[in-house]
């Protein structure tokens, strides 16, 4: 995922509109905090201690869900694909920076205020009071030039600005007890030991191209100002995959499976979406090959399926100028919420530059071999989702502040919901509870599963729809008798009769196989 | 996981006996590690470039396994249990290590020698020239005494050893981009989150004591001499939970489950393990709980089920002198290796130290309620698996150089092994691989499984048997005709076949419930 440099075009959308907008966003805000931390979702990482701005730490049910959307990932980018998943270290040593380009670009240009020493991003800077776009590498002394002809001063109190200096965001560790000790770094995106392992993975596992090597991990950024709960942090989750392909192939096996997909594409410069097929995206010349349509096809339909309705999703082609340098091509995948448009995955083609760039720095060999027997350092597409932000997004849009019914609840998709099913005894009396957790056993050999007992019928509904829990499983006195349950749906509060026997296959179909809820079981009578 | 300080008795069985008993294991030890980068499990971390000592990365298989053992200790630590899982960040502010302790004393005594500067650990040095034991926390001044008193000297120059510096293990990282900028640490132990996190988990889940907390993450230390492989890293996972419990019941409700299990409990001044049963684990007084001989009972069943022989298992009770100061009991879980015991899981009753010390810091309320209203900082059971040397120790344990078969084979458990099945076509022609395609697509719904295509049968048996894939799924001509597969079974090489309707089922069987391989499907013909 690059540094998102925005356009002045996605920055104006991202902006509250109006001032009653943006109380009403506060106030929806404040309401997804609350219940994320009230119900064990997520809160201030240390946040008993003193917090620091940016890190974050996952409840259960938001470690349930987190896992969830990771599964999902997997399942679609890298065992449907037959792709191959790694796991490397966060920290790196500075080598591998320097190859990267990281060590020299990766930095933020940082300006403070002479008079009340706030620290300001340049760049934001300059596009907000001067409405000029200030490319990524951008050297410090032009930025300076921009601010010296526009007059800019510190927004916080009107003061003078310093020179710019460029920050680097990667955070240092020093490795070993003697000096001179270790310089390595955490890495600020997985994706770098995708194409530093290359060589390993392909020897290993011994593959034609294309093939994706892919890992799911932290990643770590010095953010000068995180903000908006999951959206901007300085530890994170990210999904890579490097595709590497042969760029003189244009076609790609498994096109045809999502060729006639639509695709909701904004393109440079355009101001609306155009709504498009793979093919026509290829036929006309708007991605250059066959596996680009295929996985941009595929990043749409992925964060479609978690609950973002398709009105609700763009790939946003991005202008030559916020590109990072080493992207021919860049589409970001962004969902619209209440804070504007949301960048959840960046896909890059990175061409050669990366496995360019690390053999080069090596001498090591990092070519694949085609069929003919010709060598060639493969291209890349890279897809990053940012595992945090995507929760962050289904959470908000599945967020239903109820007035009928009188709660809120989340109507989360049930294959990303953090619990399948919940499982109540009516009372814990009689054998109901011993039954309930036999039922819950049962389940949890497949499920996510909670079990829930204190309180009425009516709050255990309420406390499992709060959290977004899609089906609720009640053990009454009439399953002592028939050996049924009911099963209540949570988006329509419908009750149907279900076998035991037959609950673990009904509750799969219901989550996994989008059956319908009025065909599981009989009624209830 | 305490920072381990081995006992001279076990410091002895860790070193090699004989010397040809040490070539043999350097061998062994070098047949693995090549096993492992060959094969995609793990190599170090920016190979490439210039490792640093200590970090790894894990390949395809690597990944795979250790994703394996990762989901084998959720489902019987947390999902079993009906426990909560969290995450938390790996940067932490200062303010959880003083609370912890861990900036005072996470230390190792480190000693430079004057003449060819060195780093030794002053407590390994004199442990080892002078058979003295140097406690954790002994201040730096009397190990100086120690050295003095017996003389002891540089082991690599013979040279004058200066003063003992106390090192901590904590990587240092700075957070902002003005200065002072924030201190934070990459911690050294998962555990911290699941006590700093305690009151958000127990107010959202709302549990009754005992219940537990877990997470599976990774873990950093500045270790000043990282060697053997997995088993001493600068990064790990770790996967810790921590049961809560009321001091005051001796009562554990899961205890008959487990009551009759045999332990192989080795006592402080014992030199050979007692097999005794959880019962009798109680009754003797060697534990205070049921609820820590149950989870005593159930760590050794957990390493047990991975494929590590009972004989290689010893739940060793650490000398009072050796147990982390916060540790009313400890118990190490260590396997039997070519390297000696090796601690695979640490087992401690940290009181409520832990919650205590944060409580005290914070002036958080870290208390829970009793059924009696009676709020109590509860008590807390440790058990901390290094998952990378566990697997290590797993893999170490499958390793089979087979002269009579020809090849070198893992001999993992099916349930532990990186693939479920591989799947190959006899030959690539004739729709036989398109037939392959379907069967491992529709396997892969279930298991993870490796599609294998290039070289003769022998070859890919030989290449499946290798990274210890215990069935192999070969579709040929009467697949065609009558829908049957071939299944292989690695340890034996015998053969069956198997219906494709019934394949997935029988895998399921073969896989995890433990179903004798004779018993599936019909003989070759």
């Amino acid at each position: 995922m690059a540094k998102a440099a925005k356009t002045e075009h996605a920055k104006k959308e991202a902006a509250p509109a109006a001032k009653a907008g943006a109380e009403k966003d506060v106030d929806f805000f404040e309401k997804i905090m609350s219940l994320a931390k009230r119900r064990g979702f997520f809160y201030p990482a240390a946040e008993i201690h003193t917090p620091i701005a940016g890190f974050w730490s996952f409840g259960p049910l938001g470690t349930a869900m987190k896992h969830r959307i990771e599964n999902l990932w997997r399942d679609a980018f890298i065992k449907e694909e037959g792709y191959y998943e790694v796991e490397g270290s966060n920290i790196l040593p500075a080598s591998v920076f320097v190859a990267s380009g990281h060590l020299a670009g990766f930095t933020d240009p940082l300006v403070q205020c002479k008079r009340c020493h706030a620290m300001h991003r340049a760049d934001k800077l300059i596009e907000k009071a001067a409405g000029v776009f200030v490319p990524e590498r951008t050297p410090a002394a032009e930025v300076d030039k921009i601010v010296a002809d526009n007059k800019i001063k510190c927004p916080d109190c009107e003061g003078t600005l310093d020179k710019t200096r460029m920050f680097n965001m990667m955070f240092e560790v020093n490795i070993g007890a003697t000096e001179p000790r270790e310089t390595a770094y955490l890495r600020p995106e997985t994706c770098q030991i995708n194409f530093i392992d290359f060589a390993n993975v392909y020897r290993a596992m011994r593959p034609k191209l294309p093939f994706g090597i892919a890992q799911i991990g932290r990643s770590f950024r010095n953010e000068i100002s995180p903000r908006q709960g999951l959206l901007r942090q300085r530890e994170f989750t990210q999904a890579e995959m490097e595709v590497f392909f042969n760029p003189a192939e244009k076609a790609f096996a498994r096109f045809a499976e999502l060729k006639d997909y639509k695709l909701n594409v904004q393109r440079v410069g355009a101001d609306k979406v155009e709504h498009i097929t793979a093919a026509e995206l290829v036929k006309k010349g708007i991605v250059k090959y066959e596996l680009i349509a295929y996985y941009l096809a595929k990043i749409q339909r992925f964060v479609n399926g978690l609950g973002i309705p398709l009105e609700k999703i763009r790939l946003r082609e991005q202008d030559p100028k916020e590109r990072p340098f080493y992207a021919e091509s860049a589409f970001d995948c962004e969902v619209q919420t209440a804070f504007g448009w949301v960048e959840v995955a960046a896909n890059h083609y990175r061409t050669d530059y990366d496995l360019g760039a690390h053999a080069k720095a090596t001498g090591k060999d990092l070519t694949a071999m085609l069929d003919s027997g010709e060598k060639i350092i493969p291209h890349v597409w890279e897809i990053s989702e940012g595992i945090d932000r995507t929760m962050f997004c289904v959470l908000m849009q599945a967020y239903t502040d109820d007035k009928a019914r009188g709660w809120e609840w989340l109507r989360l998709e049930p294959k990303a919901a953090p619990y399948a099913a919940a499982v109540f005894p009516l009372v814990s009396k009689d054998g109901l509870e011993e039954k309930a957790r036999e039922v819950h056993a049962a389940l949890a050999k497949c499920f996510d599963v909670l079990f829930d007992k204190p309180g009425s019928i009516g709050k255990r509904y309420a406390r499992a729809d709060e959290v977004g829990i899609p089906f609720c499983v009640t053990i009454d006195y009439d399953t002592l008798e028939d050996g049924t349950v009911t099963i209540r749906d949570r988006n329509t509060v419908k009750q149907r009769r279900v076998k035991i026997d037959e609950l673990q296959a009904s509750l799969w179909n219901l989550v996994f196989c989008g059956a319908e809820f009025e065909k599981i079981g009989k009624p209830v009578k």
